[in-house]
């Protein structure tokens, strides 16, 4: 019986001069590699793809009383940016930065979301004045009633998030229970957040399509019509590595998996 | 030493007639009642709220060559029946039903795809042939792209999960290994087309809001407008219910946690 054991081991052992689980950790690693690469290229393309569809299709960026249309660009620019690019970085370095101490790693955070804050608020402002300059009513569709509540958890999460996370930190042992309650919360809001500014921008591209195109041209297929409708799929894309990253629990930061098994942040 | 340790406890087991363990335990119960409750009233609601504005707002239903708007409004309630309302139902059976027996949520599960099959692949074709007979391009718009997507999604789900974890089944034992190994693969990928299929909505409904009022009366904030950008609003949160559900680690029926922990289906 235990020859019959050796046997059948040792083919396996000779195979390679490298152990199974040093292959599988290679394959871990080289698996993280890509969906991290791939994220970058999706969060950064889509922001350079927005740029380039309003610089050639759009005329570009001004704000002056007689260029309102030129001031418009400026909003669905800063939204990507804020919502999707840098939001996108904020909740994915929690993955990226796995070696790093876990103060750095809030620290950038937060930078990346202090990046997103002004973005998002010039962006909203952008369209506020448009409407004002263009005498139209603000706040009537689906997209900006998306966008204001997406906006509302944006400014709560960074309030709660920036207290809680590095101000709490002063007292950081007499706190260290309420920081661990609050954590699962902010990273079910967060998620929450992101997908509702994908979901946001997703339908003010497509609002944008039939105000700047018309239905006519949107639908003989224009240049313009397909570049609008690849921002919006770069979009989906992201929505779908994110969710994916953020769904392997093996991509984590080795000591914050206890953390998760015990608060059961699953998202 | 003891003795201080019987008196810490002693005002502790005074204090209720019912453990802490216990008033837990029916907390939790509270928020699963609660939360699934939410998420039928959102679900069931999201679908009588369509229905109510295709017959007060829009006509009604046919399918005849006179009638193609009619006919048009087939695809929005089917779409929001298939991809919102039943498949909804379908992801939550796995916390909803947490007392049955696996082979039975399972047959659940499969049933209630079942029935959002035909009305997907029915409110597809209304929307196909009224393109055809207004002579308008089909799979221009962000809209499209998204939902012909979802749709590839579901159907590659609906076939792998009915191969995989129904006919599989005759063979119990040899299969184990290869469905368990599934099983966070489906999750994921019926997540994603979840989302995708609200993505989808959403983009459709300020497509039919623009389409079917004008930017003009939209922007009027006309009754009909306002009943559209609630069916969003409702979809967008049964899409955080939904996905507060999931993140529910102990919403989980107690078999399946295991599972969960083993192969890190988080989602």
């Amino acid at each position: 019986m235990r020859q019959r054991y050796q046997l059948k081991q040792r083919p396996q052992r000779s195979r390679s001069y490298e152990s199974d689980d040093h292959e599988r950790g290679a394959c871990e690693w080289c698996e993280y590699a890509l969906v991290i690469t791939l994220a970058t290229i999706l969060l950064i393309g889509v922001s350079a793809l927005t740029i380039f569809w309003v610089f050639y299709y759009r005329g570009g960026y001004a704000w002056a009383d007689d260029t309102p249309d030129k001031q418009f660009n400026l909003h669905p620019t800063l939204m990507v940016a804020g919502f999707i690019t840098f939001s996108g970085f904020s909740v994915l370095l929690y993955r990226i930065c796995r070696c790093f101490r876990r103060i750095y790693v809030k620290l950038l955070h937060a930078i990346f979301h202090a990046l997103a804050f002004p973005c998002i608020v010039i962006g909203f402002l952008a369209v506020l004045d448009y409407h004002n300059k263009k005498d139209i009513n603000n706040f009537y569709s689906l997209h900006s009633w998306i966008g204001f509540v997406a906006m509302g958890l944006f400014g709560i999460q960074y309030a709660v998030g920036f207290f809680s996370f590095l101000l709490l930190l002063i007292c950081n042992k007499g706190t260290a229970g309420f920081r661990a309650s609050l954590v699962p919360i902010h990273a079910a809001f967060g998620i929450l957040t992101f997908v509702l500014g994908v979901a946001a921008c997703l339908t003010g591209l497509t609002e944008k399509a039939i105000f700047g195109l018309g239905a006519e041209r949107y639908s003989g297929m224009v240049d313009e019509g397909i570049i609008i409708n690849a921002i919006g799929v770069a979009m989906v894309a992201i929505l779908a590595v994110v969710m994916y990253i953020l769904s392997r629990d093996k991509f984590r930061a080795p000591e914050s998996r206890g953390i998760h098994m015990r608060t059961s942040v699953d998202l």
